[in-house]
């Protein structure tokens, strides 16, 4: 039986269950040139939130009445393509649910045997590109720089933290409460870590970067953008990676009041899609594997067991209840 | 007699005439390696707002008791400089006062022969400079791009414009009023001009963009600049010159809540400041000498006499009441 989750209405501020309709069907059949994947794991990501909603944006919104899209990883079950042979595995835009039927386009086989099935969506994946591509060729760190990352104990925090690390850079992350911190410092080999909830917060940040920014990598958005621009240096650049502050709010969306700090430090603010480096992931991937190989970048997963803990455990990359990347594993 | 305005007070909000006191001096006497310059035209500039404030910037403010700054253009009085004449025309930050003593240095020579004097402290001075960089180097256009201008009747907006339609793009303007926007089409070739006091000017920014911009170029900041990143085309460049809307409030400056354009459009926004291109000076001044020459590139003043309208002449940038340069003739 394939179980999926389908978007029923589309969320206003945090997502409700309601917004999903759980539906049941036959493992689907295959035709001639499709093969039947059965997933191992459902990435969770706080870009999907932007994905429930209407309108125009880098990609297509989720249509109402459609399983609800997401990164998986799983096994070929059954092929008729001939190229995608049964006990292959493979990756693509699966989406909530145990099974997939496919022509293929799109998707692409990984090795099983090299990594964990869970880092083909974290570090091997979206996730470990988007940082990947988001440090180097967006905030363009070179050694030296001072690095300040927000939700840097996040998927896509805590590898953009590592791989400045390994370029030479300081490294500030910034995550909520002692424990991400002290993960940060003592597992990942930060410079420092700083507990937003913390009174102190404002103060620790100035404490941490007296010489002020040349990179910040931001996952947040809110005030703690709008703080990170008082603290930039002459020519700085600031990546927009995602603003999950500000992904349920009813409201409008906080603007960073510092803004005009672009101007003072002939500064920069740039946003990013992952997708727009399609063309050198594999290039990015070895790179990564190498330095994963070598113990330089370390990988940490939540893993959720059951597709019907879908809901609860998306909500948690917006409690922060969750350490690096989110998955649901679903076999 | 030398005429000076020292500043006496900082502003809070729009500067109040109580802010400046207006000292007199005999003519200032010259020493060994000096000249006494006697200013003919004294520039107005939306950032001379800011140069009020205190606190660090991207030069130093104004200090209490100090004759407050500006751009300047004179003649040469009296020498002692073995390389400045009497008679020479001379230009630099003389600063609103009627006479400066220097030793030259940070001042430089104008052929007042080849331009008319004004001109060096608009189109051939900082504001032009501006413009060129700002457009040409950080806005990146290149022919075909749409490009979209605020505060286009003013100092700068209007040569970027021009610029932009020099390289072949197509040209917006945004300014404040009729006449202005007549102005930007008929005299100035603008592609099209809005009128942002009129209640249909966010539906006529749709009408005038339907496929988007590549470029911003922002000396206004606040609603405008908001409503400008939801027109952004994928990656579009924001260049941000200056923010008069938001220099004289009392209150936090208001932030573009519409931000995230910069990610879902993969789109940079940048700060400039002329002085980063002061090695380039030359070769841009003798571009826009050239097109000046070949009457592709039309200059506009605003001039008026008398360095005791200097504080009611300033506002004017505020209220918008003049059109291109702001200058005030004090010989």
């Amino acid at each position: 039986m394939n179980i999926k989750y389908v978007l029923k209405k589309r969320p206003f501020g945090i997502p409700e269950a309601d917004i999903w309709e759980r539906q049941t069907e036959p493992i689907p059949q295959i035709s001639e040139g499709e093969v039947l994947i059965k997933h191992h794991y459902i990435s969770l990501d706080p870009a999907m939130r932007g994905w429930m909603n209407e309108g125009k944006s880098y990609i297509e919104p989720v249509n109402l009445g459609d399983v609800m899209r997401a990164g998986t990883v799983g096994i070929v079950e059954a092929s008729k393509h001939p190229n995608i042979k049964v006990g292959e595995f493979i990756t693509g835009w699966g989406g909530v649910q145990n099974y997939t039927v496919t022509n293929g386009k799109g998707w692409h086989k990984i090795d099983a045997k090299l990594a964990p099935l869970p880092m083909y969506l974290g570090v091997l994946g979206m996730t470990g590109m988007t940082a990947y591509f988001g440090i180097l060729e967006v905030g363009k760190i070179s050694t030296g720089d001072i690095v300040l990352v927000s939700g840097a104990a996040g998927a896509v925090g805590s590898v953009v933290g590592q791989i400045a690390k390994l370029k030479g850079c300081t490294v500030i992350g910034i995550a909520g409460g002692q424990e991400k911190c002290r993960y940060l410092t003592e597992t990942l080999g930060f410079d420092a870590a700083l507990d937003y909830k913390s009174d102190s917060f404002v103060n620790d940040l100035k404490q941490a970067c007296p010489k002020g920014i040349d990179v910040f990598f931001d996952n947040v958005g809110g005030e703690i953008l709008d703080l990170a621009l008082t603290k930039l240096r002459r020519h700085a650049r600031v990546v927009i990676c995602g603003a999950i502050s500000q992904y349920n709010t009813k409201t409008r969306i906080k603007g960073p009041g510092n803004y005009l700090s672009l101007l003072v430090n002939r500064a920069t603010m740039q946003g990013m899609v992952v997708f727009d480096f399609a063309d050198k992931y594999l290039e990015a991937a070895q790179h990564m594997a190498g330095w994963i190989q070598s113990g330089q970048l370390k990988s940490e997963e939540t893993i959720i067991e059951g597709i019907d803990n879908f809901h609860n455990s998306f909500l948690k990359l917006f409690s922060g209840d969750k350490q690096g990347k989110l998955l649901l594993k679903v076999v």
